[in-house]
């Protein structure tokens, strides 16, 4: 059985003058506390102090990061718990033992980096997963989560994350978030993230389902393009009463164009009426999305955008499994022009702040740079998604400093659903980020003081300004 | 004369302590045997046992790597050969000289690297092409074609290959593969691989002649959509038969959409009569290659996509020198979407495979790692064609592991006419394959035994499996 | 107060061993003269001799590399100089405290680099920029801008430049470059560019006027289409006799189409009556651009292409400001389909000479390095504006160098109106073609020879061969 652990210096640049100074600047952030503005934790977890069943529903099965590539190896999603409830113990022992017999799979990949992070520092875990040791390693994580230590607000505390940012429907009443705030034992801060993209897409299938449940719950008559902005006005404020500092959008493009309100309002009525063309859900959608523009600059709410991907992708596992169970693929994105409208009129705004974050590489130094190197209100989100891995860190620093510097950038975000593996994936980025900025100082293109003192905002000043925490 | 030699640690990284474990990797693997899944030496020359009959006409006039890069610099087709068939022993030497003259225009190529492997390693020159060293090489070359160690059996088992794939007609016969299996004297592996492009574009000048063609091969009756059915099913059984174990494919774009069959029957009875727009001919051709996909499910040839390349950029040298000149001009691609139809259908089939290559790097992270991360039926092609290269190999591993790691990709394929060419193409490879996984063993990714294994997986089991060899 | 020096080493490779052949490499070009074959300083500093005014109306407001950043920071460009010229010696001097307590954000960024340069090289300012150091650098930069030896001249001299081109108006008289060559006391070489964008638009604002004007300076009748192409010959000629030696062309994409003539007059009347949409203003001014190439092919103007930029993005701060105030933003650009009209008709024409710069750098290894290596009329420009910096320089070396190798590119440009910045990027631009090159090196790629030769051509040859100086 081969021996698990993990090297101190992983990640870092292999030149050891270089190694010598990352690990310096690294010392100074890796034990900062943990900053998550943007992801999908469930606030119940921690309003319910919940424990966690097994080792395959807590690390496997919610995981679709972790599922994708069992799956393009030949393994059925539902042997690994997606898409059902019915998982005993002998089931979820077996696709923990399918995960660990594929362990070379991830051979070069970031799950194995977070994977053997959670597997060492999490659970004290010291051997390489494989289908000898799959048994051993389930029965050990199995035993630690039936202790106090491993409940979901005690991991909370050990992790040292400071602020926790979950991703919600517009007419979610944010219950488990009131929970929190009014329980006397809890002292850690989980805010709500305003998530409206299923009432902006007036031609797809479920549209007036939800416009008529946003009327229900704002209040208001939402058979008219002015109900549906007020409903959307007033929910905002109720997230933002309940702590939210942004909320997230992720179309096919992003594109957001203002209508003649005429134009607007006759489209709208005849989505309502279910009479709209895709093309002209689009066109909506993009006066639906600037409307949003225009509120966040009133109401100061960030804006994020997470676009171009397409959803569901093999149509087959979407019906059997649902929704992110690893079958979306990214597509190519335009931000120039597609903001310029946006941008025109909100990009020197003071309320109005904006982050973009892409899977499409290409943008990071012919758009987005130079984009957030001018207007003010523009920041450039982090590695997202695919490229949220060392390497692809190291080419997206690359690709945007020497354009818009580090200031204009918003520092990491996890966007994950897999609430063990965050200490990992913030670390991941430091260790990144400690390596650049290291190869700067050894090009003579910053001192170590302003490495070290870089690093520090890139883990904390960055996002608290970005994401307006 | 300046001496020309090949550093052993040619192409391995500069740091000399990953340049280290690269040198272990690399040792474990140099030595394996070659497998050429896709290329272009015809199966002609192995059949005879050819012997090449000057260096000009084996290593310069078939090349398009060479010659297009002396034309750059102002030198004429013609005068390498190309398109002619009347080179006197003068004119091959003349154009030799040329091509020495002419060296440091290939600085910092991958050509240079090819060639100097093939001068040094296969011919045994040791000194640096120039004009004065020129007609020494050629004597030496002339002198080591004309002895029987230089003939095309002798250099195939020199090279170590294991199994060598050409490419080939639909209509082809097959003749020297049929040869080259009977002849009990031959113990290699010389495969044919099916090549219909030119049946599937039904707007395309000489359309009609070659489904002329195809309906005297097959057999049946290419006057109506089934018979072209039929007729490719014949003859992809004919070259299965025949060795063959997939199917290429290089269109402008990767769209393969079906037809409704009235729709498509239509438009091919059009066609017929050569009454169809260039749109109707795009629409019929993704019709076409989407029975392609599903003639792949069937019989389990894997389908090879090498797209997006505007071939014959320059017309004038299209009318002089015909096609393969080295005026073919890359554009940029999309799989994500056009790709959706068929994986919706086949993307799980257990039967179905398909090898997706690319010269646009920008698909790389945003799509063909997420697509191959998915779905069991895609794998990630090698860097092809232009990119080919060393720090373009490097690219592609870091664009792509992260997500998919390192079994979803093909391994290398050479798609070369440069038959001597083909032992330091592959040693290109695998070398820099070896500094890219030394370089994850120096960031404490991966330990260097599972390197090594990598690396050992990446040359053997790979291509193997992608392409069912 | 930190020092402020310059590490003789900055920006070399941080490999050792590598580093120690980038020094040899550099050292064997860092002293070489500058040739500047494209750039926006005014021919009138160096006619006229200026003495320049202050540091801010010199190093800042001119330069929107340097306002750019800040005003994404929250600083108005109005309190920067930008767009006014009632800044007195308090503006000026409070603009300058404003740079300097934001010295933090031009972190990572090539503006840091070459500013400190500047400082350092040109001014022997030794204190790193902050809010206290501000007045005494600016003090110290004001005295010697008072001396002989910071006027234009003597800075023209001591920088070392051997020719420097300026960018003109077609209807410009050239005034300032004839007093230059009638000026017995002045031995540079200052040489017009032919910019003419604006006479190529016709559905674009002002483009009737703009012909009026070329009417009237070229003598012809603009009001026919052949009244154009005669007057832009005639331009052109009077550029040639004034040392031209290029044209300059800045559209939202490169295609160049000719029309039937019929059509193209139809249009061009239509146009000159305001009577044009946009769509066929593109058509009308794709047909133009392919006129400007034939005349390139006639008269040997060497064309250069900086395309696919979306101009004053911003509407406010174009109103406010006026055009190039940092607020153009880069779009995706196309080469390869757009430009085979042109270089069909003249891409072997010994002529033509093209040189394409881009800011997407997806097309690197995808379409301009497979151009460059055929057409003997292609070079590739270097990495352009937002991308001019040693990453992005990194980048497009190691993208572009494998197909292309060195001698199709066209060496260094600054295309700066930032005067004192030119050793500064030149330098930047030296040592990282050094780095590069002794990274090949170092991977016995090039002999140590090649490297220095090679770099001494990228610094003289390369740009005097694609400009035709």
């Amino acid at each position: 059985m081969a021996q698990l652990d993990l090297h101190p210096d992983r990640l870092l640049p292999t030149e050891p003058g270089v190694r010598a100074v990352a690990r310096e600047v690294y010392a100074a952030v890796k034990d900062l506390p943990i900053v998550s503005p943007h992801g999908h934790v469930p606030a119940g977890w921690l309003a319910d102090d919940v424990a966690f069943a097994d080792p395959t529903s807590l690390l496997i099965t919610p995981d679709h990061y972790v599922t994708r590539l069992l799956h393009a190896h030949g393994v059925a999603l539902s042997d690994l718990g997606v898409g059902r409830d019915d998982m005993d113990a002998a089931a979820s022992r077996a696709a923990f033992r399918t995960l660990c017999a594929h362990w070379p799979a991830y051979r070069g990949t970031v799950v194995k980096t977070w994977f053997e992070a959670e597997l060492v520092e999490v659970f004290g875990v010291d051997v390489v997963p494989s289908a000898q040791t799959a048994d051993a390693i389930y029965d050990r994580i199995t035993e630690q989560l039936a202790t106090p230590q491993f409940r979901a607000r005690a991991l909370y505390e050990r992790f040292g994350i400071e602020v926790l940012a979950t991703t919600d429907d517009p007419c979610d009443d944010l219950a488990d978030h009131r929970r929190l705030a009014e329980d006397p034992a809890w002292s850690g801060r989980v805010i709500p993230t305003f998530r409206p993209d299923r009432y902006l897409e007036p031609a797809a299938e479920g549209w007036n389902a939800a416009i008529d449940l946003l009327g229900r719950t704002a209040g208001t008559d939402v058979d008219h393009y002015s109900g549906w902005v007020e409903a959307m006005e007033a929910r905002r404020a109720y997230f933002r009463e309940h702590g939210a500092t942004s909320t997230d959008h992720s179309h096919r493009d992003v594109r957001a164009e203002p209508l003649d309100r005429a134009v607007a309002e006759e489209l709208y009525l005849r989505a309502r009426k279910g009479d709209i063309t895709p093309d002209e859900g689009d066109t909506l959608r993009r006066d639906l999305v600037f409307q949003m523009a225009r509120m966040a600059a009133d109401d100061g709410l960030v804006m994020t955008l997470h676009p171009a991907v397409a959803r569901n992708h093999h149509g087959p596992s979407h019906r059997a499994y649902g929704a992110d169970v690893g079958a979306d693929i990214p597509t190519q994105v335009e931000f120039t022009r597609s903001l310029q409208p946006v941008l025109e009129a909100f990009g020197t705004h003071p309320g109005f702040q904006i982050v973009l974050f892409t899977i499409d590489e290409t943008v990071y130094s012919r758009e987005l740079a130079p984009l957030a190197g001018f207007y003010p209100s523009v920041y450039i989100g982090a590695p997202w998604w695919f490229i949220d891995a060392p390497d692809a860190m190291q080419r997206f620093r690359a690709a945007v400093t020497e354009t818009a510097g580090f200031a204009r950038t918003s520092g990491f975000i996890d966007d994950t659903r897999a609430f063990l593996s965050i200490p990992a994936r913030h670390d991941v980025s430091r260790r990144v980020d400690a390596g650049f900025l290291a190869r700067l100082v050894a090009e003579h293109r910053l001192t170590t003081d302003e490495a070290i003192a870089t690093a520090h905002d890139l883990v904390l000043t960055n996002p608290k300004r970005a994401f307006r925490l």
